[in-house]
This record gives C-alpha cells, structure tokens and sequence, in this order.
C-alpha cells in the first residue's frame, strides 16, 4: 500500500496524482508506453488521452447527448488502475453536473486499487455528496465507487452506459462484453496501444486482431484508426447496434476511439456500407472494394461529430482542465506551470479545426506523401497550404496526427495544381 | 420445484429426464424448435445433438486427444438448462472413464437448474464417487456440479477445457467469453439455432452477427456450417488460437460445431487462408477470392477430423448410449424401444462413411442441383450415384445433411459425365 506521503505528487489537469520518481516529467512530458510495475499502473504519457475524456463528459453532460436529466449516467472506467481518470472527472467536470453521474473505477489489481484511494483520501479532503454505485461490491470514496474485479465478469454483472477501456495493450478480450453492457444508448472509449498490429508493422497480429491488412506508410495512424473502429463496428452489429465516432485520435503511441453505440438494426445493417479500403492509387481513396494495393478492411465512414469535436477547443481545455494556481504545490517554478498548461492545450490541438471535415468525406494527404507524389525534395508548409486552399474556396484544415497532415474537401487535381505553386 | 414424480418421464439414450406431457414422442420423435416455458427448457428434438456429445467426451476419454490422463477434464455445459446432456455424460460414457472429467452444468434460471438436480435425485440412486468443480459456487450432486450465474461471468471465473454452447438462438453472446476460458488445448461445441441468419433467408441478420452473406439456394446447409465456423475461428484468431473442426452438422433445426481450438499464432494467422467464398459457377466450388455470385465469408476448410469422425458409428453409437433394457419403463411397447433406439442411430447417420471426404477438399453436390444442371427432370437415386463414381474408382459419400447431398473427391466433369449415364 502506497500513502500519499511516500511518493512525490504531480498535477495532471487539475488533479493531483502519485508518481514514481523515475517517470516524473521535468522539462516535458515523457511520451511512449510506460512499463507495468506491481502496483498501480500510471503512464503520464496518457494525460492528454484522460484530458479528452474529461472533456468529452463534460460535453455531454452540458448538451445532454447522453442519458437522461434526472438519472445520474452510469460511467465505468473498466480497466483503472489507480483511477486517474475517474478522480479527474470528479474533480474537473464543473459543480453544477457532479450530481449527474456515478463513477466505478474497476482493476484487478488491489495494489492499483488501493493506491487510488489513498491518493484520493489525501488529496481530497473536502468532503462532498456525489451519488454512488451501491449495487457494485467495492467502496466509495470520493466520488467513485472503487471496484477490484475482473473487467468483463464486471460488465456482464452490471449495465453502464458510458465505459472506458484503457488497456495494456489490445482492446479486444473486453470489447464483447463492454458492448454488451451498454443499453440502449451508449458510449464507449477504448484505447489501442498495440500500434504495431494496426499499423500493419506487424501485419500478422493486425490480421488475428482485427481481421484487417495494414500497410505500414505514411497513412499509418489514419488507418490504424480506421481499423479499430471497422472491428468494434462489427463487433457492435452482432448485438443489432450502430457505432458513430464522436472523436478519434492517432495520439503518440496509442489509438484512441470514443463512439456513441445505440441500439438500431438498420443502422447495424448499414455499418457494412461504411467498411471498405484505403486503396493506394493517386494520393490514396477509401473504397468499397478491394484493390490491388489497399490496407482493410477498415471504416470509410465519418471519424467524428462535428459539433462535439469542434467543441473541444484549446480554450475549453484550459477552462475546464487548466490550473487552478491556488492548488498548485508551492514549490513548482514557472517552467513546470508552463508544461502543464502547455500540456492540457497539446491535448485537444488541430481537433476543433479537423473536426468539420473528420466528419465528412474529405481527402488526406500526408505531406511527406505530397512532396513524393509531386516530385519535390520536400513538402511546402502546411499552413501556406491550408491558405491556398481556402483562399481557392475549399475547406482545408491540419488533421490531429503524429506527422504533419492536410485534410482537405478539394479534389485531388485541385490539390496538386495549388500546392505546387507553393 | 418440479419434482421427478410431478412430470411423466422419457429415455434419451440411456437416461431418464422429465419431459412435459405436451412434447412427450409418440411414434415419432418431434423436430424444430421448442419454446422457452418459465421453468426449465427441454428440446427433445436436441437428442440426436446430446447423444453426439456423449460419444465425442467418450471417444475424446478412450483416444485421450485432450487433457492429461492423471487431471480430470474440466468439462462446463455453459447454457444446460436441466442439464440433461451433463447427466447423460454421467449416466452414458464409460464407467472406466468417469473418474477422468469433472462436469459443471451452468444455467442462469434457476428453476431449471433445480428441476435438473431433481431428476438426477429421482433417477440416479446409485451413490458413486465422482470428482467435482468445488472452486464453483453451486450444489455438487450425481456427478455434476450445478451452477447458477450468468454463463460469461463463469466462463471469465474460470477456465474450462470442454466448453458446451447450446443457447436460444444465437451464439455470438458467448463465443468471446468461451475463447477466452479455454486454456492452450480445449474444445469448444456450439449450436447455432438461428438458420434464417446463416442461410441466407435473414440475409440482414447473417450480416450484422456474423459479417457473412449467404444465399438461400440448396448450398445453404453446407454454407450455413462454414459461415459459423469462419466466424468462430477469427473470434480465436483474437486470442492466438487456431481451430481445427472435428465434427460439423446441419441437423433439422440447428447447426452444430465441435472445434478442437488450440493456442498457436501461426496457426491464428493461417486460418484467414481458410476463410473464402462459396462460388455458383458450375456445380459450386469453395474458392478464396470474392466472386460475382458467391456467399460468404466462409470457411473454406475442413469440416471434420476424419479419424475421430470415422469412429461416429451407428453401432459405437448403439453400444455407448442404446437401450439398457433393464432400466427401461416397464410399460414402453416394441414400438417405443425402437423408436430409441433409431434415434441413436439416426444422431450419427451417414458420418462416419462421409469423414474421409469432408476432411479434404471435395465436391459437394446437392442431388436437386445436379438434376437442374444437367437438364433432367429429377436427380438420379444417390445410391446408385455414389456406386458408379466409386466403381470409377473416386471416393463418393452421403453427406450428412437435411437434402440428399453427394460428396465426392471427384472433378465436376467426371461427375456430369458418370452420373448421366444412370
């Protein structure tokens, strides 16, 4: 059991949290997978992921998208360890939506579970009502009801109807059962960390995975993204259910998919429509039929909504999610300030932006992939693209992944025409 | 509470259960689908289905193609309603091997699991010593240990080396859970009750729970079989296991699967060789790219073990689970015991002389779609069929399927050619 006097504290959003010394960020944030220890798992490399999921609660809280007024949502964190996330949501969501929401953080592991609960007994000394999951064997404490149990034996016990799978690794030993869970109208954010299988790196693992083919190049993390939705899509429709991406992301060294998942046998039906392949021809299209040179199957369908998305600005970051100087540890200089809020605000970059045309057919060019289509040494600068575009009367916009890349609703000619007068 | 003296009783193989008045076999055994009444559910028509069962766990005991010799087997019938196929494990495989499995009989309405320990307290008054699950919560009683939870909540508890699927409907609830719960070597049986889905009369559904097309045409038994299975082996493939088919049936109502699945990534990865088209050109051939007219995905593999599939007799049959004629009710007529006694029979008819051939790669040939080919007014008798391909010197066998089916290892031209000249 680990007090929250024996390890050093750091502040993710406006949360305080446990970290070891040896992954404590200094001048930036670390990035990349962190290792599991025998205790609870925390990886400050996932803070923008959690920074998202606050956001995203917040969201549907404040337009309502998601359950009913009066009925507190049932949100589980399944996969928690010490349960950063659910302790973010309960200090970070605003006052006025706290009573609207149940939060279970789950983890097999007890060590995780209890250090959790020791983080929060000493960092929330305030003491607040929020309503509780009686029904779940565990104990509640700030907030959350603190769950050890397997994850899936959990989500056949119990119905939520908002669930977060943050795995180590491959989301699909729990994606049966999560779907499941969820009644009629749900939401389910999962993480991938398995890279590898979805970017076709390690083509043998993505075709047991996911049953898909990807091909590792520049168009990678827009596939990798695609590939998990087509899988959790089929998986969904087997249970007569529709998926629609809310926001997904291709973040560091994890994908990350949130979909609203209702109840609709048509629209389950018609979720085959929307899986097809990236086909490799001209600047690469997403088809319905295979072709000779193409990564799939995998989601041709909309990767996000575009009012939700475009709500999750940098400035909505900071306000809901940025520091709250008062409850900062006295002794953090200006630069690790900076860090954090430079942090909180990375989390939700180029989304608003991308979000009308991430919503819509549009056309993705990977700029490296631009240049050696064109010909160039190297690939003019986004942002004097995205202006030639719009200043040419289409929608441009810089899409939120790893490598610089143009989203744009020109044709592909149009493209190549203005862009190489750059 | 139903006890045994409350319900008149029936023999399926050997062992005596409680069947209502209302379904009790006359002259006939009856056929199709039973309703779900609030108490415990029996299909008599599942018989053919419970007796193959008894004679795989046998021949699995005798030829030792799963487990240890020195561990008991762990066996789960995950969905037994009143356990009838558990206690006919008990009551019919060999006294030698009783000591070599362990059965849990799960089923999450307690009626009846109650109704079942009832029939075994009335009907097995024999004391014997069996090995039970005692890491179960449940009652151990004649031999089985009766369990009453949500079957993927058990399956997630523990690990099961002999899974038994035989829901309402669908399987697509469990498949995950049960994959998951075997450990490198297990096997895994399922019945899949909901046909308009696999063959094609509920082409929306077969899409949206098994991401297959299939069409309604006379393939469509042998179509329905390998749209499951394909469907089952990339739910393994998930989890790095490999299937390998030992028996596969279309019977009456349902289809039903027995794997041998084991823990291999290779082999994972291979079964996507395996998983193709079924299509109409000519007299139909399995084929692995997608073509004009074809159903699928399906699998395009082997559909049985030829070994183990070949030791299915009518007379192993007869001498595992035929008539005890000491045990029988004192007032069944000639006429009853014979019925019995065909339906054991009738549980392996035309398996073991058809194991060879649905082991490899053959020709299959409904009789109806070989008359229209070839222009006659009907198909020519499939005795005689298969007489003149053998004496051609191919293999030829009746399928076991709903329709008189040839299979054959014969090319489609020999076919046309030898079997118009009857």
């Amino acid at each position: 059991m680990l007090h929250g006097d024996t390890l050093p504290y750091w502040v993710e959003g406006r949360t305080k949290i446990l970290l070891p010394n040896s992954i404590m960020p200094d001048t930036h944030m670390p990035r990349g997978p962190a290792k599991i220890g025998s205790g609870g798992f925390v990886n400050p490399a996932m803070a923008s992921c959690r920074t998202r999921s606050v956001l995203l609660l917040e969201d549907a809280l404040e337009y309502g998208w998601i359950g009913k007024k009066e009925k507190p949502l049932r949100v589980l964190e399944a996969l928690g360890s010490t349960g950063i996330r659910s302790r973010r949501w309960r200090k970070e969501i605003s006052a006025q939506y706290q009573n609207r929401f149940k939060i279970c953080v789950n983890d097999r592991n007890i060590k995780a579970i209890e250090q959790g609960q020791n983080a929060a007994d000493s960092f929330e000394t305030e003491k607040k009502i929020y309503p509780y999951f009686d029904e779940i064997e565990g104990t509640n404490k700030a907030g959350i009801t603190w769950s050890n149990q397997d994850a899936n034996q959990l989500m056949f016990e119990q119905n939520f109807q908002w669930i977060d799978l943050d795995p180590f690794g491959s989301p699909v030993s729990f994606l049966s059962s999560a779907i499941q869970s969820l009644p009629r109208v749900g939401f389910l954010e999962v993480t991938a960390t398995d890279t590898a299988a979805l970017c076709g790196s390690s083509p043998s693992s993505g075709l047991r995975r996911y049953g898909s083919r990807g091909l590792n190049d520049e168009f990678r993390y827009d596939d990798a993204i695609r590939i998990l939705i087509a899988h959790i899509a089929k998986v969904a429709a087997q249970f007569d259910r529709k998926i629609e991406p809310v926001l997904s992301m291709f973040d560091g060294h994890f994908v990350r998919v949130s979909l609203l998942i209702r109840k609709s046998k048509q629209g389950a039906t018609n979720i085959y429509k929307q899986i097809g392949w990236r086909d490799r021809t001209g600047l690469s299209a997403l088809v319905t039929e295979k072709t000779e040179k193409a990564s799939g199957p995998l989601w041709i369908g909309p990767l996000c909504d575009s009012d939700i998305a475009s709500r999750l600005t940098e400035e909505k970051a900071e306000q809901i999610c940025g520091l709250n100087l008062k409850e900062m540890p006295t002794d953090w200089d200006q630069q690790r300030l900076n860090l954090v809020l430079r942090e909180i605000r990375r989390s939700v970059c180029h989304i608003a932006d991308a979000a009308p045309l991430l919503s819509q057919e549009h056309l993705l060019i990977p700029m490296d992939v631009f240049a050696k289509k064109s010909g160039r040494g190297g690939p003019p600068s986004i942002k004097k693209s995205i202006s030639i575009l719009q200043a040419n009367g289409f929608e441009a916009a810089r899409g939120p992944y790893p490598e610089p890349t143009l989203i744009t609703n020109a044709d592909e000619s149009s493209v190549m025409h203005l862009l190489n007068q750059i």
